[in-house]
């Protein structure tokens, strides 16, 4: 893997990634295929939505169909189809957020299947060895992604010892995946400091921000950025984890933040919601049932190019899947166009106005 | 609307249907789109599993989104993106199946809508001003689907109502899309013979054979075909409702059946279902856990192609909408790749060995 600083308008980057191979630009939306499926879509259709790379979930496919099947398979891209790049994660966010372990050791974390309820043990050294045989392009160290709030106290600890795993799980990697390590330290200012030098000195291929999207306000993320980006070298790729509002995005990437992923335009595309310029948008309003315009008349996506409001509302109140589908389609293509006018607006120096102009019109609905 | 029988073998029809812009041959396999979808698949894809015809369910369209609605959208094709022919059905099958009336008059069927409990009437002129609107190439004659069994007495009255409200249809009808005219008469010979007569007379675009599928036995839904098919004009298409199964269509189009439509093939795949040359499947099944092979290896479908049994598997066991929309679109291929076998069965005067092979593989499961 290999990153190009292109430009900086401010701390605004606009950066290639080249790995394997796949060259993408960025800053850039990996959507997030959980169970080896961006949900209800094809990998054709991702495609078409201009995505150039997914993440899926180490924990989910631990648990099924199991990394031995995967890596039997041919590894994820057979699995499932899919020959552009592909993020795993460590399977600790999951670990800590879906399981809610008791018992988090030196050694690694104790805790019950969210299927079954079967007792689980994941380690650094474990979660590497599977994400080794999932095959994705990038993969994750594995960290714990502490409380929040939590003390100051239990976060330095928490902070050390997620070190200590990064540099475990460092020394069992095959090295033949791209391996980013992942900076934490919560809300104070020092822990993430300390966690990114310290990080940095182990040369990791990239850096993520861990620690988000875990309760904290809009304010406190961006300060959590803003802690630890100093600390990041320029001529690799930082990577925010579990963010993909387009607000959060653009605020971001101001910051100079270089990837991103999110469940969220999957997510509420199948409860009806359309990511739009002037704000979302939820097509069970009854005033789209006669609606035959697109979601977004200038949008280029497969649903806005073929079909209506009217027809995508009456799909999701018959809850007929087709529905979804369509929205999630859009959605994706939203933040993927959203991304393309974030990289031209930097290349044309011109991206705070972008932003700006962003803000005001989805602020008017 | 043309017909143009091409060639006979036995009793088996090979057939041209000519209508509007398309020309298909027979016999063929509808896949249904109830709610202006068939479930999980996106047109392209029906095109590409070779589908020539879909079904479109009356009934649901009139109460969501409202006839009112498609008329609005440019008809039925433009409302769900389709250009294909398109058939709707009187929505007499799903009013008497789904609604269970009371109340049946020579005006028409007084009945409780399915989703809200609303008070309802259809009549022979509502059905067709309603399929006016919905404007797809074929439409049906509004008919009682009388219960099965139903005593000889009541089947006659019920043949005679059904009459009446045939001419009454045909009386209002637009005369821009065919119209079909719908034999009933349960087990009763007399009486499909009486039905089919009296229809007849009626000169229709074409005729379907109605009541089967209603919890009869095989022996007798076959017998029904029997009764009816000698007074059936040899120039025009013969459509058996509702029939799916591969055993029933090969037994149907040995009769002399043309055209058929089943909710099967889709119905099933979101259980797991896959249909294959050897039997049914369940992709649930452990053995699949680590095959690699696709559901069938000489299947031309986007599913056959590109995914194999044990990743099916894993997004029917996670719940994956993708799996489901994978099977359906097998199950589908799976039944135009049928009728394009039957149909070369009958070109080249061997429908009987193929049928005989056929069934020799399907009972070797």
């Amino acid at each position: 893997m290999r990153y190009e600083l292109i430009k900086k308008d401010g701390n605004a980057r606009l950066g290639r990634i080249s790995i394997n191979d796949s060259v993408f630009e960025t800053p850039i939306f990996m959507p997030v295929g959980t169970q080896a499926t961006v949900k209800m879509l094809s990998p054709e259709e991702l495609i078409d939505a201009k995505s150039d790379i997914i993440l899926s979930n180490t924990y989910h496919l631990w648990l099924r169909p199991g990394e031995e099947i995967v890596y039997k398979a041919g590894g994820l891209h057979k699995f499932m189809n899919y020959n552009k790049p592909i993020l795993t994660d460590s399977g600790g966010y999951q670990v800590f957020s879906l399981a809610k372990p008791k018992d988090i050791s030196e050694e690694g974390v104790k805790f019950k299947s969210h299927i079954d309820g079967s007792e689980l043990f994941l380690s650094p050294e474990k979660s590497i060895e599977i994400q080794n045989k999932l095959g994705a392009d990038i993969i994750m160290s594995f960290d714990e992604c502490a409380p929040y709030p939590s003390t100051y106290e239990y976060m330095k600890e928490s902070v050390e010892r997620t070190l200590r795993w990064a540099e475990r799980g460092k020394k069992v990697h095959n090295n033949k995946q791209a391996l980013f390590g992942i900076v934490q330290g919560g809300e104070y200012e020092d822990l993430r400091k300390y966690s990114a030098i310290k990080t940095v000195e182990m040369d990791f291929d990239g850096y993520s921000i861990g620690g988000t999207s875990v309760g904290e306000s809009k304010e406190t993320m961006y300060k959590m950025i803003d802690y630890a980006i100093p600390y990041l070298p320029e001529d690799k790729t930082r990577y925010l984890m579990g963010v993909g509002d387009p607000i959060d995005i653009l605020e971001a990437v101001e910051r100079g933040i270089d990837i991103f992923d999110c469940v969220l335009p999957t997510r509420i595309a199948r409860h009806g919601n359309a990511l739009t310029r002037n704000g979302k948008i939820n097509l069970r309003n009854l005033k789209y049932k006669e609606d035959f315009s697109s979601i977004e008349e200038d949008c280029d996506c497969y649903a806005c190019k073929n079909y209506s409001k009217a027809y995508i509302r009456h799909l999701i109140m018959s809850k007929e899947t087709l529905g979804g589908r369509l929205i999630s389609i859009h959605n994706i293509r939203f933040l993927t166009r959203l991304m393309e006018d974030i990289r031209k607006s930097i290349k044309e120096d011109r991206f705070i106005e972008f932003k700006t102009e962003f803000l005001k019109n989805i602020n008017e609905v």
